[in-house]
């Protein structure tokens, strides 16, 4: 669930503090898939006793699934088509039990020169910020 | 295909410069179903004409499932189960065509205090380096 539809916003129409929101269900479907695509079938994201057992007391999603929003959002919503993905810092902060319903959200935070734009990327589950970084891309220009 | 199994190396016996590697095709199928799980689908990844129309002049593979592979390493060979994933940075410095190998490397950069271990990841498809960055990790202690 996104609250625009894909397309570009080019650099020209672009203002600090725009900003664009994706909101996925992390279900056990989803994190399988994941666990396939990145070769990542770390038990504590596949299996119920692994992650009673864990620190989490709980299965969690892969961390890298949660911030793959940022890229849906970077490349399909804000900037969206046509950038070019230069960089992303993440941090952790805390788990996003399987089942959770995320919402990733990036804000524009310095327009650059050579059309380098920073994003600050968030995602909470609920109230709570459990990712949190900023990306660095190229945005589309209409020059 | 990985250089080793699944597993834990413990923060007893970890050293700096030790790494590990995982390679990958990242097929069209893959790049599609890291579509679906990341709800990115930008037509780059998926549309053979956009790609060609793109500055890329073909279709690439999203940046985020090259970078997946570090989680998969990370969360599974090196420091393997029981890691906790804190941090990553990436630098995404050249694009991926879809169907190119991708190897993944993650190699033991600093040990610090409290469990902390920063390791370094590369990602190359042959001599290129297409992903460089640093993640941060909690190691699993025999303590």
């Amino acid at each position: 669930m996104t609250t625009s539809t894909p397309g570009t916003i080019y650099l020209e129409d672009m203002t600090v503090g725009m900003s664009r929101s994706l909101t996925k269900i992390l279900s056990a479907d989803v994190v399988a898939a994941f666990a396939e695509v990145s070769e990542d079938r770390n038990p504590i994201h596949l299996d119920e006793a692994a992650g009673k057992a864990s620190v989490f007391k709980e299965r969690i999603a892969h961390g890298m699934l949660g911030a793959s929003l940022f890229s849906a959002l970077l490349g399909e919503h804000l900037p969206g088509h046509g950038t070019i993905y230069l960089g992303q810092n993440l941090k952790f902060l805390a788990p996003v039990p399987v089942g959770a319903s995320v919402t990733a959200t990036v804000t524009v935070k310095e327009i650059k020169d050579r059309k380098r734009v920073v994003m600050t990327c968030e995602a909470h589950v609920g109230d709570t910020l459990v990712i949190a970084g900023e990306a660095t891309v190229l945005a589309p220009s209409r020059a």
